[in-house]
């Protein structure tokens, strides 16, 4: 059911044709009672995914600015156990940084075995800005494609598990989202002049997006596009393709000790 | 009314004339919605936290095993945004950060402005478990609450705000929680057979705590000693410690930049 929203790396895409307001015919309350179901299978994994300590999952999230990244993390993993799930924030990089291959920093931040690991942002970053802004070349691009297919592969034969998600919204209710950022005092702080420069680009973005999702959605680290319109269903959509995942990855409670039932307690 | 757990760093502290049994004599029912309203305003809290970005919130746990630090993290933090809260837990320390200071792992994962860290142990198991064993003489500890001391400071003026919480459960808690790791099979993972030779140190380990607690709690980074062999009362404690810091840090969402209201998005 979810492998419709997964990107084919042998199909074209062409986001015109993908609806961002698509909700499932769900309603707000369905969605809602859907998200809590998942939720509460997913806490039952993650707690497992810990104690098995053998494998690892990986989220990204990507999108333009008020894509939803932030409202994900914390609707659809806010009720996670936070011992077992570490959120990590690209920002632009440091010097420290930028004097490093670009996985230098994302590869210091992925998960260890037992553990969620979250991007909120990621290495396409470097695939992306930097593409539409012709900070680099085609040439350089595919380079990179190729950097990060592997680097991904890498983390799979590891055992960590992948799943890439970008969150679209369209154009309108960008609009629609940072005009709210400008209207409420609570959420002044979340605007920044700079993001009205990007959205100047969105065509550029959508086409970049299209390429960037085509040539690194792969069978070990698949993206999906999400929906993202509709808040509830995004949250809803993410967190079944999560659980989805959990139930592949079907992490079990480590055997116990030999012996334990001989031990008295003083 | 939580300064009575606060440790005055000028008073000797008997562990024995604490009740780790106390609840407040409040009622399961009751604390669990004391909880709840707690976490409710935490959350708002830790929102504004974060937009602010100019106050960190560092947060330690110690307790010997069974103590309840996992479930006071996945009770009290768990509901708080990911993104907001970093979880570290430190192990016994690799053979790199053996080659540094007691410091140098800790410092590296202290809370970033904005942030909310919590210490699932910490630097004090490097004046607990090794004084225990005499791996450290006196000097030596003493030097080390000093190093501590003065590393806390540090942390303190670059506002970050400390709160240190010994979870205290009696040793017969102990037994019962060490048994049903033993006699629960989704819990036997948590067991471990060294946790038995660490229990017959009990009374070392309570007079080192008495120390410890004694020697470090400042008025910058004070300790509290909390009642946790209850385990609703104990997380309905920690919140209201939390609570109580999160107003007297009062963070505030930061002034909207000039001409936002000029702002049209095309």
């Amino acid at each position: 059911m979810n492998e419709r929203f997964k990107v084919d790396e042998n199909e074209k895409i062409d986001l015109n044709k993908i609806d961002p307001d698509y909700d499932g015919k769900l309603s707000k309350d369905e969605l809602e009672d859907l998200l809590k179901d998942n939720i509460k299978e997913i806490i039952k994994y993650q707690e497992k995914l810990y104690a098995e300590n053998k494998q690892s999952l990986l989220i990204v999230l990507q999108a333009l600015d008020t894509g939803g990244k932030d409202g994900t993390i914390r609707n659809v993993f806010g009720p996670i156990n936070p011992q077992g799930c570490l959120v990590t924030s690209f920002k632009a990089p440091t010097s420290v940084e930028l004097a490093h291959d670009i996985l230098w920093r994302v590869h210091k931040n992925t998960p260890a075995k037992g553990m969620i690991g979250i991007f909120n942002r990621s290495h396409y970053e470097d695939v992306l800005v930097v593409k539409v802004r012709d900070w680099i070349d085609d040439e350089e691009c595919e380079k990179r494609y190729k950097h990060i297919n592997n680097f991904e592969k890498l983390l799979r034969d590891n055992n960590t598990r992948i799943l890439k998600f970008f969150l679209y919204i369209s154009k309108d209710e960008q609009k629609k989202r940072l005009e709210e950022r400008l209207s409420v005092p609570e959420k002044n702080w979340k605007f920044a002049k700079g993001d009205l420069a990007e959205r100047k680009l969105w065509d550029k973005y959508m086409r970049q997006f299209e390429e960037v999702l085509q040539k690194t959605s792969t069978d070990y680290a698949p993206w999906y596009i999400i929906p993202a319109n509709n808040k509830k269903y995004r949250n809803y959509l993410i967190s079944s393709i999560v659980l989805e995942e959990f139930k592949n990855m079907d992490p079990k409670y480590p055997e116990p000790e030999e012996g334990l039932d001989e031990i008295v307690i003083d």
